[in-house]
């Protein structure tokens, strides 16, 4: 967030800045889910909900899953953003010192929520070999006896991939065998091109999965998101949902019951291939610039660069784009350690034309291609 | 929540349940503040906000306090709800196994969220001799090596009862000569009955205050509150908030704008008229049926009564008079063990017709006066 603010100040001095470094979707919310929202408002809809969220919002999210792997609603908790939702699944399950895997590079919050429970987040190097991501063999490679869960996000924060199917399957297994709980952050589901992500929930009803109205459904602001927990797990949940949050906003639940509406998911689905053209227009230009981009990101709206043609310090190199360029990108240390200063994260959660802005003022400042 | 589970059951069931269990006020959120979030969200606020929250918000939110105690408005963190400035707070002060004092009865909710961060609540029990809450004495007879904080509601859930000015002044100053940091739950604030509760920072600049847009404000269900944070501690306010919540709920945040307009200040201050009254009917009449009120509640909205004359199990007693009487009310249990068989909460957080009808159905079901 640093270079958010940085690049803020700049603005506030009168500079033009290219945001490449934003980690929200840059349309505002649907009409039809902000006007439920404001009927919702209209017709008094502002005291508590159940700790759990409004039942039928329950069952519309269960309806998400593929019948075949569909959760009771009763499952299903309706949480503050996917933050609330995380701190439920690592607070239901974490003792002081459990060990968490999760990727490095990954997510920053999720080592702090580990570290908030007082559990110890076990960073796991991961690289273009396995797509950023966790295998069964790199899960079990790096399990011990004080291991309790591993946290993995698909499609990723800050890479874009997704953990395959196949291995996903493999992934569900081993935990199970080694006797821990797997919690998987799907809160980029539905914003993929090209294929689609499958739910870990196909693979088992025991791992606890992640999702959230924010970055799909486009509702950021509004701070609402859920959780699917395994049956054993719902009491406990419910009772920590009631200590930690009371529940989440009520006319935030009111107005994501519209979120699933014919012609919301029309307009979804053309913001998706809206995501994907501009995915498909950065990558190819990144690559061309001289940043290496070894696997082609399937989702969310990142694109994690190599970008040691140009330095040895991402941080560095994101500071001075930012001051010479006008172009704000995440260095790779906000995402972890591993591999950290030879990679930036490229949002393409903005316009096309600003994403081919950015490049013109990165190939001018660091003087490549591509020619004018 | 056991007791209202129930009685949502029983009217499911087409019983009369009289509510007298429940923890938000009975009144909507006033017109202008619904007008201000339909406002927001017409005008596309729907994106996220930085963690600490809106500028003018905060401002606004500092405002409120007296000037010569006045916070900069970059101390004031909005959050989600009361709960999650209680929980940045506690995270920001806690290491594991820390202690934290606090009342018996009282919230059960601060219990919850100091074991979740692996600190160790400490209940002091309180008893009508000090208006059922902690004074300086008593924080002092119960600090030990281990103590690091001492949590406070004033008006407290469920007494009622305030810490007078005198002795608050007394406990800041045990607090910062034991060396440990105070937390002040104020979020009945506005909510008093006779006197005006004064904030805790007219005694010190170094407590951390929690407000709330629920209660005064009514606006339970946008789930809206505040943390007033000593200066050292914004920047770890700041991060934590980043990363457990991303920010409070954007629609929210600009709908509180407009509760600090002269004409909703004017409908507020009617509103609470309307809790005094019920106040003033209800402590007589129960006082009347037999129950023991020994200290008058001078804020929030509830009524902490021994039952002991009809009683030695007062859950069982509350589930009875929900049974036999179609009331609800709230067992001490509830608040924690001290005296807890002998005490229930009387919530009035509904219209006078209602308290009425509930004071017959419990004379009926007892036997007891008032003479029809």
């Amino acid at each position: 967030m640093d270079v958010l603010a940085r690049a803020r100040a700049l603005e506030a001095g009168g500079r033009s800045i290219v945001h490449m470094e934003i980690g929200e979707p840059d349309f505002p919310t649907v009409e039809p889910v902000v006007r439920a929202g404001m009927e919702a408002l209209a017709a008094g809809h502002t005291h508590y909900l159940p700790a759990l969220g409004l039942e039928p919002l329950r069952a519309a999210i269960a309806g998400v899953y593929p019948e075949s792997a569909r959760p009771q609603p009763g499952r299903v908790a309706v949480t503050p953003g996917a933050s609330g939702a995380l701190l439920l699944a690592l607070a239901a399950v974490l003792d002081p010192g459990d060990r968490v895997l999760m990727t490095d590079p990954g997510y920053p919050c999720n080592r702090h929520f580990v570290r908030l429970l007082e559990g110890e987040p076990v960073p796991v190097p991961v690289g273009a070999e396995t797509g950023y991501q966790l295998t069964a063999e790199l899960v079990r490679r790096h399990w011990d006896r004080r291991t309790a869960a591993v946290l993995l996000g698909s499609p990723s924060n800050p890479t874009g991939t997704l953990v395959p199917d196949a291995e996903m399957a493999r992934i569900v297994a081993a935990v199970a065998e080694l006797g821990g709980v797997l919690i998987v952050d799907e809160i980029y589901h539905g914003l993929t091109y090209g294929g689609t992500a499958t739910s870990a929930l196909v693979h088992s009803p025991d791992v606890f999965v992640v999702g959230s109205f924010s970055k799909y459904y486009g509702m950021t602001g509004w701070r609402l998101g859920w959780l699917v927990a395994p049956e054993p797990f719902v009491g406990a949940i419910d009772k920590l949902a009631q200590n930690v949050f009371i529940a989440a906003s009520t006319p935030a639940q009111h107005a994501a019951l519209a979120a699933f509406r014919p012609e919301v998911r029309a307009e979804l689905e053309r913001r998706r291939a809206i995501f994907g053209e501009r995915r498909d227009y950065l990558v190819p230009a990144l690559r061309a610039l001289g940043f290496g981009v070894p696997v082609m990101p399937e989702g969310a709206f990142y694109v994690y660069a190599d970008c040691s043609r140009f330095t040895n310090d991402s941080a560095a190199f994101a500071l001075d784009l930012l001051q010479r360029a006008g172009v704000a990108l995440t260095p790779g240390l906000d995402f972890g350690a591993h591999g950290a200063a030879r990679h930036v994260r490229f949002s393409y959660a903005t316009a096309r034309e600003n994403l081919e802005e950015g490049v013109r003022r990165i190939a001018a400042a660091l003087g490549v291609g591509p020619s004018p």
